[in-house]
């Protein structure tokens, strides 16, 4: 079996290749793609050097799978190509996130969704997004979920090399002319990430609220989200408010997190810091408490690798679900 | 005049003495005290040298004023023995806040309560609390309160010299062992301030729904905060979500929260940052939109020095009120 990767070079692409071979995923052959800047340089997977090319005709030809990580733009344009010759498409960009025709998935939450797929791509959310459904999903089971709030504290890797190089700039007493921040990151924080709506929401507050609600397939689920960007490097972190139909208590609400797939509740009393999420591909769940005025109202912390589980790993783990026997290939 | 400062060495003991000097507060002397320490020092205040002594019997004899920064414990100790030396004890520790006999005052919101003080004692509120306060105040006017949720980002400072000491030799690449934080503070978010209870609340939480509720003279108000350490010198921010009784649209938000004294709520799409604020007097709102499911909740930027209006320069304002002709001393 042979992968294409395309945003191969960029920080979720490189952290795909790697979370490829941790997890033993049944591939043969990789082939990295990006843009004209890095063609011909080599990365390194399971050994060997496989030379980067730039997209173009037939690039995915003999593919069955492809992974892309290379923003939007390229997503909308070489995805309907890349299905064309024959890759199931996964993309991590926004660019077809909310299509009815496309699955938008976490695995361990609506891995059913991937069967219906009639445009042979699959879309992989908003990093943010992925760590918070994994507990909404477990909390829903358990009594209904009626509302959502949440203020996030997401790294500067979630905007890519360019971000983890802004933050070095600064913490060196520069500046990076190429910042893809608003002001200076280092010692601040900004509440900005994408472009702000004229009724004041910006981009990533509004993916938050729409594709958590596709996922959950609550389609009018109250979700309100503060998305603010913090000089950490890698690592995302949400408080989440949580407004439940039945009442919940935290052992019991513990319990359910701890249950689910994919996530860490541990009952110790020290909460998951980013620092130490890094590198990890488990939702850690911490700092859970009760609404001291309403017993349906939880609070939690919630801290996952913004670029494995909240990326690459999810990613991978939609491809693993599309190459096993079981599931069944077009 | 004569006024103490008691803790005059430390984070906020300075900024009080450069806020008293930039107000031209009507007094003629200083009184800086602090530990054993610092005791045989000296701090500069309108050109002169002033030697810091430790507090002890009689150190308050002659001062009209008190302004304590020093802790709790201090607090507790030194407040009524001050008051009983004749000196009116404005107060920054948390000893007395609570406290039926003491007012806890923002100048702005409750000026009014500062005349009920049979201890002799007023209370300063927590830093976070000051900053909140001012806003709710505008909104509850306008369109009352039902409900505050809040999550904040609380800068080093917060924790006094000892956290910017933290702070700085870790991004210098070591290690402070006199850390107030339980975990590594750069490149990290921390949701922990102060000890935590059995209910899992932590005690700073605990202080900004109680201490909100008090000065906003609301006693049964739903208040919930999660309240984060980021890795920021100086400015604490705080994303707030607001119910009230009735409907309020942004544009008549913004215009309760301009016409509110001690706040800048400008219309520019530019939010402000912690970075910027520093320095600065006013209570900053940015990012104020309205929620998309519910026309009576707002959400909304709140971003303020946690040093001066979160701490100096709020003590200082009571200060003045108190000193006020029309004030009448006791």
């Amino acid at each position: 079996m042979r992968v294409a990767i395309l945003g191969a070079t960029g920080a979720v692409g490189r952290t795909m290749l790697q979370v490829l071979e941790e997890r033993g995923f049944p591939a043969d052959e990789v082939q990295p793609l990006a843009s004209a800047r890095s063609a011909g340089t080599t990365l390194r997977w399971r050994g060997r050097d496989w030379t980067v090319r730039m997209p173009g005709p037939g690039a995915f030809l003999g593919c069955e799978l492809a992974l892309f990580s290379a923003g939007a733009a390229r997503s909308r344009e070489w995805g309907p190509r890349a299905a064309a010759e024959g890759a199931l498409v996964v993309d991590n960009s926004s660019a077809w996130r909310m299509d009815p025709a496309v699955p938008l998935v976490v695995p361990e939450v609506n891995g059913a969704a991937l069967r219906e797929r009639p445009l042979g791509i699959i879309a992989n959310p908003n990093c943010a997004t992925i760590q918070l459904v994994l507990p909404l999903a477990a909390l829903h089971q358990a009594a209904g979920l009626t509302r959502v709030l949440v203020t996030t504290f997401q790294s500067v890797s979630g905007a890519g090399h360019r971000g983890e190089t802004a933050l070095d700039a600064e913490l060196a007493g520069g500046h990076s002319p190429d910042t893809p921040f608003p002001g200076p990151i280092a010692g601040n924080v900004i509440p900005w990430i994408g472009p702000r709506g004229a009724d004041g929401w910006n981009e990533e507050e509004r993916k938050v609220r729409e594709e958590t609600r596709k996922i959950l397939e609550l389609p009018e689920l109250r979700v309100a989200a503060t998305c603010v960007r913090v000089p950490v490097r890698v690592g995302h972190s949400i408080a989440a408010t949580v407004e439940l139909a039945r009442p919940l208590a935290p052992a019991a609400a513990r319990a359910a997190l701890q249950a689910w797939p994919g996530i860490s509740a541990p009952d110790t009393g020290a909460d998951p810091l980013p620092r130490d999420v890094a590198g990890t591909d488990l939702v850690q769940i911490g700092h859970l408490r009760a609404d001291p005025d309403d017993p349906r109202v939880l609070h939690l912390w919630i801290v996952a690798d913004n670029l494995r589980k909240g990326a690459a790993t999810n990613a991978v783990q939609i491809a693993e679900r599309l190459v096993e026997p079981a599931g069944g290939r077009p």
